[in-house]
Order: C-alpha cells, then sequence, then structure tokens
C-alpha cells in the first residue's frame, strides 16, 4: 500500500529549527507517521506534521492503559548515510506487546514503513556526532470512547522522532527494590506496555531521594533474583564470564541485550544467561569476583553500574566503567555508525528523501 | 475556589438528545469537568462541554500509562432528589492510586467539585427506573510532553458522566485465572490505575471464548489464594457465613466491599474477611458447605456467580442466584434509591442546577 505524504509535510520540515540543547526524548521532529485501525483493518500510512492528538475523553487508553509502544534509533553512519539498527526486531516486539493486551499486530510492513519514512524524511535532524542519534517512538494506542473494561474496537498507530543526545547516564547507582514490584510472574513484563513503566515511577522517586540513579528490580514471584532495571537488561562481569538474567517472561527482551550477547560471543567472551540470585551478586561484589556490572538498552547502550545500594549497605563495584562494559559500547557502537563491519547483518540503510 | 461555568455548557444540555438504549458506560453526557495541575499547582476547576481532548502525541499517559480513575453512581431518589453514594470514599481512593504512580493527588474539595458540578447539572439526564443511574468517571493523567521515564511535570482532571441501565451480568460463570496475573505482590493492585485493566484483557479475551464471562484473579505472590475479579471484589457464603479476601495489598479495597460488609454485619451475618485458598473454596462448592458466591462493584453491585471453572472441571454454586446476595444488594440498593433510612450516613444529596 502506497503511504500519503500529507502536502503540509514539507513546509513543517523547512520551517523546523533545531534547538542547540537537545537532551534525550525532549525535542520532537516536526512531522509524524500515522496509521489507524477499525475492527481489524488498517488504513494506510500517512505522513503527517506533529500536532496535538484528538482524543475523545472516553478512550480506552486513557482509562485502560491499552497501549503499547518501541524505542529505537537512527544512526548517521561514517559514510553520511543513515541506518536503523535491527528494526524488525522492533516490529517482531511490538507486535508480541500488542497482542499481550488484545490489540491488533501493526503488521511488520506497515510498522517498517512507518520508521523508514519517518526517518527518510527527517534525515537532516539526525545529529551526526557519535553517540548522537533520531530517537524514534513508534506507539499504538485503543481508542475507542467506551467505558466497559474490554478491548478496544479501534486503534492509532504513530511513529514520533526525536532528534537527541548521546544518553550519558554516567556511572550508575542503583537501589535494590525489594518493596515495590514492576510486573508479575504470568503479567506483562516481557512486553513493552505502560503500566510497567507507571509501576516503577515511585520507586524511581523514592530511590532519587536517597541518592541513587535507578532501581534494580526483582523477580516478583521469588523477589530474590534479579529482573532487571526500568528501562534498561541488567548483565554483571563474574570470574571474567558475563552474566546476564535468562528470558523468564516477565523481564523484556532487550534487542541490546540479544546484540551484545551476540558480539561477546564473538569477542571471545563466555556468556551465561541464567537466574542471578540477588544475594549471590552482593556477595560477589563485595569480593570482588564480580568486578564489573551494567545496564542495557537502546537510549544509553551500554551504562557501567558503581554501586548496588542494598537496605544500608553499598556494594562498591571495583571496576566501573569496566574494561568489558568499554570494549562491548565501542564495538556496538562502531557498528551502528558505520565504523566496522556490519558482520551480523544489522545495519538497514534507508533512502534518504530530498524535499528539493 | 469558585468554579468557572462555560457559557456554551447550557446550549449543550439543553441541545442533548438522550438516546433510547443507553448500555453502560456508553453513552456520554454532554458536560464534563476539567481541572490542571502544573508543577503541583491546580486550576481552578471549570465545567465545559464534552469534547474530544487535545493531547501532545509525546504525553507520558500515552507511553507510560500514568493515570487513575474511580467510578462511582448518582442515584435518583425516591423523592425525586439526586444523591451521591459515598463520594469521599472515591476521593480518597483516587488519592491514594495516584500516590502511587507519583501524581498529585486531586484535592478533596476539587474531587467533589467535579463529580458535584456534573452530577448537579446533569441532573436530567440521571434515569429514574431501580438500577439506573448516572454514572462518574473521574480520571487523572499525566500530560506532559516528554519521553523520558519519570513522572510528569502537568496533569489534567477530568469527570465525565454516562447515564446508564443497570448493569446486569446476570449469573456469572467465572473461570479461575491461573495462567495470567493481573496485579504483582508490590505491584499496582491495590489502586486504580490503567495497566491493572490492561494486563487483565488478554484473560478475559480467552475466557470468552470458552464461555466464560470473567476472569477470578488468584494473588500473584502464592497464586494459590484468591484476590478479585477485574472490576469487582469476590464473596463467598460458607457455612451460613461470609468470607471475603482481607485486603491484602494487591486487591482493590472496593467501596461496594466496604459497604457490604457493615451492611452485612448490621444484618446478623457473621463476616470474614480472610485468606481464601482456591482449592478449598472448590472442595467447599463440590460438597456443597459453600451454596453461594457473589461479585460485588459500584456497576452491578452485586452479581450472583453460578460456575466456577477450573481446568477441565466446572464447580456449580448450588444457589445462584443466592438468598443472602440477594438481601445484601436489595438493602443497599434501598438505601442508594433513597426507600430506606440512610442509617449509615452514606448518601449525599445534590442540590440541582436548573438552566432557566
Ligand atoms: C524495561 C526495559 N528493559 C530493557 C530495555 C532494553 O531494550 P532494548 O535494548 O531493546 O532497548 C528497555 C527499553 O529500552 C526497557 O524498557
Ligand atoms: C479491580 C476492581 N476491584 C473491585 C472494584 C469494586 O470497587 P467499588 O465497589 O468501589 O466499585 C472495582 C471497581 O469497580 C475494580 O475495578
Amino acid at each position: 500500500m502506497s503511504i500519503y505524504i500529507d502536502p503540509a509535510v514539507a513546509a513543517s520540515l523547512r520551517g523546523y529549527e533545531m534547538p542547540e540543547k537537545l537532551g534525550f526524548g525532549t525535542v520532537m521532529a516536526p512531522v509524524m507517521f500515522r496509521a489507524v485501525c477499525q475492527d481489524g483493518c488498517w488504513s494506510r500510512g500517512e505522513l503527517i506534521p506533529y500536532a496535538p492528538l484528538s482524543l475523545d475523553p472516553a478512550a480506552k487508553v486513557l482509562h485502560y492503559a491499552q497501549s503499547c509502544f518501541e524505542g529505537m534509533k537512527a544512526y548517521r553512519t561514517r559514510d553520511g548515510g543513515i541506518s536503523l539498527f535491527r528494526p524488525e526486531r522492533n516490529a517482531a516486539r511490538m507486535a508480541h506487546s500488542a497482542e499481550r493486551l488484545c490489540m491488533p499486530p501493526v503488521p511488520e510492513s506497515l510498522f517498517m514503513d512507518g520508521v523508514r519514512t519517518v526517518t527518510a524524511y527527517c534525515a537532516n535532524l539526525v545529529p551526526a556526532n557519535s553517540g548522537e542519534s533520531l530517537y524514534l517512538r513508534p506507539f499504538l494506542m485503543g481508542t475507542q470512547a467506551d467505558l466497559a473494561v474490554s478491548a478496544s474496537t479501534s486503534y492509532e498507530f504513530y511513529v514520533i522522532a526525536s532528534p537527541s543526545e548521546a544518553y550519558h547516564s554516567g556511572n550508575m547507582r542503583l537501589w535494590v527494590e525489594r518493596e515495590d514490584s514492576r510486573a508479575a510472574i504470568g503479567g506483562t513484563g516481557d512486553a513493552k506496555v505502560g503500566g510497567n513503566y507507571a509501576a516503577s515511577l515511585l520507586s524511581i522517586a523514592r530511590l532519587k531521594q536517597r541518592g541513587y540513579d535507578q532501581s534494580l528490580w526483582l523477580n516478583a514471584g521469588n523477589r530474590q533474583s534479579v529482573d532487571e532495571l526500568s528501562g534498561m537488561n541488567f548483565f554483571a562481569v563474574i570470574d571474567a564470564e558475563l552474566h546476564t538474567p535468562a528470558l523468564n517472561g516477565s523481564i523484556l527482551e532487550g534487542i541490546t541485550r540479544e546484540s551484545l550477547i551476540e558480539l561477546a560471543r564473538d569477542l571471545g567472551y563466555q556468556v551465561r544467561e541464567c537466574a542471578i540470585d540477588i544475594d549471590e551478586l552482593l556477595r560477589r561484589v563485595a569480593d570482588g569476583s564480580c568486578e564489573e556490572a551494567f545496564a542495557c538498552g537502546t537510549a544509553a547502550i551500554i551504562s557501567p553500574i558503581s554501586v548496588l545500594g542494598d537496605g544500608g549497605e553499598n556494594y562498591q563495584l571495583a571496576s566501573a566503567p569496566g574494561p568489558v562494559a568499554e570494549r562491548l559500547r565501542q564495538a556496538l557502537l562502531d557498528i551502528q555508525e558505520g565504523r566496522t563491519e556490519d558482520r551480523f547483518g544489522w545495519m538497514q540503510p534507508v533512502e534518504v528523501i530530498s524535499l528539493d
């Protein structure tokens, strides 16, 4: 199906002035992609100016959080081109998230049309310094105006974009969250849906007051093994091997996680996907056999962890940023920014649209 | 603070034609109440025509489900007046829900202004037959346009209303949900927030295909004791005593539940708030010592349960609707509709506003 390009798009892009300070996910590109689904039938996609959405006050998304999203980046590569990183993995994950909340999955071709079209038209907004990118945010939501607790009959899919700086989280101080849970066993933890993030806001606010940066979530089933952070997966280097929580149904299947596992094995590291007992981990940090830990995700790629706080104790990681994190980060960014050969076939170049 | 009444409100109300078929939560009243909160400061409330909301595509509520709501009813009483049922309990619960998601609680006076003003102006839309009502839906959401996973700096509070028929659920066939979870221990189960409802949609869709009406959720911690339904609390009559799950942090503190406990005790029933083991409950249904079970909530007040389905088995309740459920339902509705003395002080009359 062809994509409709609103005639106002050109003027929106031409009149756009990029602010000097970008931040991350704060500045919005002046165009967006949109498609609607009514009773299971998808409209064709359209590229339109970025503008407020009109939503009925009784729309399901506002009351019952029937919505899911993705986060991905378009990178400016060394040759001046623009590439997406494994976008089909985001398409697949978004389909999974949609199904968990009874929403019609966005067809892969429509998803790809969305991210490619926005990227192609916003080529001039992809910043050029290493670590910078155009952050893409596809999202899907139930829009039917009806207060019954049931799946919506109508949906809207959007792709918005945000020219963003490198996401600097520095050395993170994590707080081991033993009180609150983020996602239940049998819940929505392996789907990228709003409710998981809503549930984590209070913990984040609390720990910031105590001088920490992020929560380290434990599994809601046993409250003993490490799940992940609110928006990143977790890795520890123990006795020179990489350990990361196995996909247990309550953590998000991160695309950075998956890529780092492949890359690390390729670089000769042992990688174990397993349950990580929190008390064992803290012991390992204390006795020095865990020297290094880091979190990973699309935004920051890899963020080193310097401290794990638990109750009254602070467990200091010996090495932050550690050599393994540094090496993996550089290796992945080199692929994403086109400085080394894309030997895993992860990068998808996007044909840039020139307005003239 | 005085409430601003938009001059267009009168025309909206005068021009409104009530559809013949109401349903429940489907037909919307033509006006709504609105207030906004910026950096912790609340605007004054305003009554405005019901109209689509304008939301930035990056608004937090759409991505991170930072929203909560209430459900309550305005009843037409026997003397022709209009009353709200325990509205201050809804105000308190909404404040609790807001805090769980790091949102500024709506001040009780603003909440009361909202539900009273909408009710007062919509007096003509409160249907008059027993069981019918004006269903009120206050809700609060984070509107800041920013993709960071953090609490919004701006919020909007609305009260919308829906003239509704009696909510007839008949004798319900429940499915014991042993696979999915609705809310984790330490999660958001005791708050009325969107994510809980999103997480329950898939289970509801699955069980409808198998010929059931609603999920019976088990506690996500032990997956063994009964929590509640997706939108109602649970009661069983065992050996002539009422049993209902204790408030354990993962069930919603229902206002109907609380009122029924008080009413039942007043009528001479023993009421136990305790953990209800699902296997024990099914045994009791099978051997006849649990004759009756029902669910309760604002919408249906009391819905009798006729079957508990678990795996391949259907456990039939001997008596559905049962005498206890019938008696309690009538006693509560008699208070709500002003046919008996309001000896608990639950009803709050609303001064009706006449447009002429
Ligand atoms: C909860 C959660 N875990 C992990 C990740 C990392 O996933 P990805 O590497 O695909 O960005 C994210 C998103 O970035 C997330 O929101
Ligand atoms: C999950 C849940 N449990 C219980 C109830 C019952 O609460 P109330 O009696 O206050 O309506 C509701 C809402 O109606 C609910 O959504």
